[in-house]
């Protein structure tokens, strides 16, 4: 079976903002498979912020990309042959499969998945590492407490929607952050959350202090930049920040935080991480969430792409954030 | 036995910087004592960086300093008079007697203290709350491991020189940052230090580097500003950074952090903290610092100036940067 393989690799890396010649689409043929090895046909890919920083050469959390490799990513899979004893033709799995129609694969960090309850896009969403974002953020940092007012910026994304959503399960008033209208009355009547602000009304730190009244004791940091220097301004004391992402940096633009005082006057905690350090804690994140996505507790939404040559074009809305929910892109 | 108590109050809020004329000497008769109460007179005055934010009417940790009361401060003092029966005339204590010759006191918070061991003077200083706050930030939010690297700035001073010292301890590359080569001499000989960093020469990133070379694991933030950025660009992933005072900031100046997008790139944990909202902890720091200085293994250094009423010029001169080590006034 000499079939062709399509895929994406990095051409190039930006200078300042991503742009489509940073890619570009080569085919190849497909090896033969080894022992222990299967193939997946890609179905969706996850596009998701941290790929702009693996675009980077710069010091980071992750290796950045290499020019010339296969755009990394996650996606939602099927089996079509193997020579793994794990593996059969026709399971559905999820693993780092890359901007490709078929990866091969040894089976390490794949995971097999089920669409009885949950469908298989879910599991590069809600249920998958941005859903687990959300979980660990909220519970492992911020760990609020009923009655405490939680705020999330990008909440109309794949990460805030579900930190917004786990804070009202847990009790909290949610607040979040988005851009445009909108976004911001998805984030209220679909998600639930208490309120939304719109940083794109040009009063940001005034309208957010209207949304919430009694503080802030957690916030979900996606974006950086404008929505970090409002938030800390309404922090009450002993307030957690989770630091998950500054999207509004990511392109190398200046984002200080204007009033790095307040971390001491309102002795706040402060805390960056990356949920792929914390793997120990996926099966109970996963578990959690899957439940609660087939108990209709915990909703997302979606925005689809088709064709794999469109992959870069969804990176780059994403990171100007004309997204609105998960972005994916179908390829099969 | 009327006699007449001078004590300075604060007169007016400092717009900026703090000027001799926020302050005014005044003088009152001592009223009698009333049953449960006894009267001290203040022999050492401590001159701390928290005093600048009490002067100011903004929401911070504290309550802000009262126009018209008797600036707020710790001193250590002998009881000259009693009807309190826990304390006997001749007792040495600390407490938060103000800037005054003579407090009344109920005992809330008052500590007799034993100069057998340890100076006086030091209760107010490597062995008072400027000691329990190095032990605090170094042990309960950087705690170190052996072989990793702290650092300090404002390290010449009374908090400063405790954090590099215990870091030490602790078998760490303690790193001190300070202004000027007297203070960065004295900092590496006298208290121990691997290396000092003088901001004042004007290459603070660069000789901060050379001064960690393996990185920062750890930093304790007295100073805010350019330390901090500076420090910031050396840390390691999972450092931690114990904000206990951010100076440069004090009069309301901007001293935005540049680069907050390290928080999340290096998944830092950065935490503000009081010290006096940690009391629980106060007895066994207190009793581990005053060990340590009898045992000459914490070393510290004193900058005593004569007469209360150059009580104010001393914190002016604090929050300049011109004291050298724990700043006291002696007034009788």
């Amino acid at each position: 079976m000499t079939q062709i393989n399509r895929r994406i690799v990095l051409a190039s890396r930006p200078q300042g903002a991503v742009t489509p010649d940073n890619f570009k689409l080569e085919q190849a043929p497909l090896a033969e498979l080894a022992e222990g090895q299967f193939r997946v046909r890609n179905r969706y890919l996850s596009i998701d912020p941290y790929m702009r920083g693996r675009m980077n050469d710069t010091k980071s959390y992750a290796a950045p990309q290499a020019l010339g490799d296969v755009m990394i990513g996650a996606a939602v899979s099927e089996v079509v042959e193997s020579k793994h004893r794990g593996f059969t033709a026709g399971d559905n799995v999820t693993g780092i499969f890359g901007w490709q129609d078929y990866a091969t694969s040894d089976g390490v960090g794949v995971r097999k998945i089920d669409d009885a309850l949950v469908p298989l896009t879910a599991y590069l969403g809600v249920a998958g590492m941005p859903g687990v974002t959300a979980w660990y953020g909220l519970n492992k940092i911020i760990a609020p407490r009923a009655g405490q007012t939680v705020v999330v910026s990008a909440a109309s994304g794949a990460v805030g929607s579900v930190v917004g959503q786990l804070a009202k399960l847990a009790g909290c008033r949610a607040v979040g952050i988005a851009g445009g209208p909108e976004k911001c009355r998805y984030v209220v009547e679909a998600f639930g959350f208490d309120a939304c602000v719109d940083y794109k009304a040009g009063n940001l730190y005034q309208d957010l202090k209207a949304a919430t009244p009694d503080g802030v004791d957690g916030y979900f940091e996606n974006v950086g930049g404008e929505a970090l220097d409002a938030t800390l301004s309404r922090m009450n004391p002993f307030g957690r920040i989770a630091v998950c992402g500054m999207i509004a940096g990511y392109d190398g633009q200046p984002v200080p935080i204007k009033q790095p005082s307040i971390i001491l006057t309102m002795r706040l905690l402060v805390q960056g991480f990356i949920v792929t350090e914390h793997l120990d804690l996926w099966p109970e994140a996963l578990g959690t969430l899957a439940t609660l996505v087939a108990q209709k507790k915990l909703r997302y939404r979606e925005s689809i792409v088709e064709g794999l040559e469109r992959a870069p074009d969804a990176l780059i809305g994403l990171l100007q954030g004309k997204n609105f929910g998960k972005q994916l892109v179908k390829i099969a």
